[in-house]
């Protein structure tokens, strides 16, 4: 029987709900597709700072160091806001990610034909969505140095670089076309070469990675245009390409498009070693501790754990077509109620995707 | 008799037809409303590199600065995307914007009621928004020093620096003050100081500005958050103020919302001096030399010129009432054609406009 360490960070906010039902999920999966998993939980986030003063403990990072993969269910709070920068929630996350190597982030942005009427776009706009956001992860102005801030004059000035090298740029390229090459062959490569020096880099180096496989058609978009294609047409994308910036604000535009961001997952990867993956939405410590909260983005970031990270594609599957079973039966969680759908907690909801498995 | 100078820049692509118009209804304007307008036609853009092997003649930066307000129509072609940069008809624009010290970039998002139904949202979500995006325009990473390609490596690398000091911030905050003063008194600025210094020397600058207003009331929104915000709820913006980099993406996304980005006109502007004013759209290079341009976002920048820079109020209204009127008649140009309207070309709609001054 195969056997599989994965590491659960459950972190802040609705957090620990949403990662009750996947380890629940998981277990039945595990019994059903015979294989054996060890869920080891560790802190990270806000939590992890409560109790050892950071966000990223060491031994945290170092048992996701050892694991075949790790499951994060979403950090933060605004009552960190005020810490120093280093200490808050969102720094840990930058340490996971630079500490497993994380240089790709894959976030696929689908529309399930159940919620079509959830999305603020026009349903004709929206229900032919289907695409795929690759951001570069562990480079870019997130990690650039120089970096700072200038108090020592009479007027404070502060800094961020935005640096890449062609390494940096190939190997997020790389992954980008072997995504592509599942798909529909198509790269959208955005950046801002009009007016940056190290866009204009990327936009060589993705070009020349790209035309070395003739299968790939490839385009080219600056950031702001690509924007406004995303509000105006986003059913014209299959892969979109880009720095870690530009993939911040591009992937969330993307996965608003949708309505529910409640239901879409994500995974960051290495070439080697674990990978994490987690829902795309935040903590929303609003509706924390009330059993309310939507647990399916976590139970798709499960999926793509099974899939990418465990090679489990079974399983996967199964868990995605339970998923769409309870959900066309007119399930949902209160995020995505629509007057004629019955109501369901996070607990609820994620029992009957375990009836379904 | 009152007398303005202004500098005509028609620029590239449908630049050349839409300022045809523009020329005819300020002529029409000043006679109507007693003012003498001298309209200097200058090259600038790719035409101007044609001509000259630069894109901002210093003698088009010239009579700019000598003159009351300039009127931009739209610059840039893919032609010249092989160019230089320094050669490209975008480093031009951002030559202008430094030249004339036009820090502050303002661009009102407003959907006129006869054109709802052009936006890829839904009705419901569109019909509230009027929002002013306020950006800064010579600061950031644009304009950041150092910058460059390092190729002298094995492995080449380019960087850029995202920088401001406080007195960038400062005078930015304060237009966005005096703007939202004017309207709903609430300004959402909008960083990522959760990951970049250069974004927490902004926000805190603009905590400490607009607390000196206690009309105004002050919320933040990370970049992500806010690209997410606009598409889900565009109605709860009143001013959004924001740096070069985020307001170019912002702008634009906030801009598609409307989808009718051939509407919507943009001041950049200095505390004294000449602005420039400017349609969003761009020189649409595709459908040059039809007559089939939409003249109107054009015509909407001459009047936040004749409103904004020259104090001609009532001008300014006189032509935004007619827009309205023949809109509301059901004319159109192609860009907004729906089959219940009539399409005009780009001179008809325009003589249609002239009409009802
Ligand atoms: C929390 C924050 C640091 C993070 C980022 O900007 O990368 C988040 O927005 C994300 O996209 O995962
Ligand atoms: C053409 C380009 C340099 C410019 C910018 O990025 O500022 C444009 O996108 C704009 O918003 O006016």
């Amino acid at each position: 029987m195969k056997k599989y360490k994965i590491v659960l960070l459950s972190g802040d906010g609705i957090g620990p709900e949403i990662s009750e039902v996947s380890k629940k999920v998981l277990k039945k999966l595990s019994k059903n597709h015979n294989f054996d998993i060890e869920i080891i939980e560790k802190l990270f986030g806000g939590i992890a700072y409560e109790k050892y003063g950071t966000p990223a403990p060491d031994e945290t990072l170092d048992q996701c160091k050892k694991s075949d993969a790790v499951l994060l269910a979403c950090v933060g709070d605004i009552k960190y806001d005020s810490l120093a920068r280093e200490l808050r929630p969102e720094s840990g996350l930058l340490k996971l990610r630079s500490a497993l190597n994380l240089f790709a982030n894959i976030r696929p942005v689908k529309i399930r034909k159940s919620l079509l009427d959830a999305s603020s776009l026009k349903k004709e706009i929206v229900e032919h969505v289907d695409l795929i956001v690759v951001r570069e992860l562990i480079g870019g102005i997130y990690f650039g140095k120089p970096r700072g801030h200038i108090t020592n004059t009479k007027i404070p000035k502060a800094f961020n670089t935005m640096v890449y090298d062609s390494n940096e740029i190939e190997r997020i390229t790389e992954i980008a076309i072997k995504i592509a090459n599942q798909r529909n062959k198509k790269i959208c490569s955005v950046d801002k070469s009009n007016v940056l020096e190290v866009s204009q880099l990327w936009r060589d180096t993705v070009l020349n990675i790209t035309s070395k496989d003739k299968n790939i058609s490839l385009s080219n978009m600056y950031v702001d245009n690509a924007a406004m294609q995303l509000v105006r047409d986003p059913g014209q994308f299959d892969v979109i390409l880009t720095s870690n910036l530009f993939g911040d604000i591009l992937s969330d535009l993307a996965a608003m498009l949708t309505g529910s961001i409640g239901m879409l997952p994500s995974a960051s990867l290495n070439n080697n070693g674990p990978g994490v993956f987690e829902p795309v939405h935040g903590s929303a410590p609003d509706i924390a501790g009330k059993n309310i909260a939507n647990p399916i983005a976590m139970l798709l970031s499960a999926s793509m754990m099974l899939k990418i990270g465990l090679n489990e594609e079974e399983a996967a599957e199964n868990l995605e077509t339970a998923i769409d079973k309870v959900l066309s039966k007119g399930f949902r969680t209160a995020d995505l109620a629509d007057g004629s759908t019955e109501v369901l907690s996070c607990s609820e909801i994620g029992d009957k995707i375990i009836n379904e498995i």
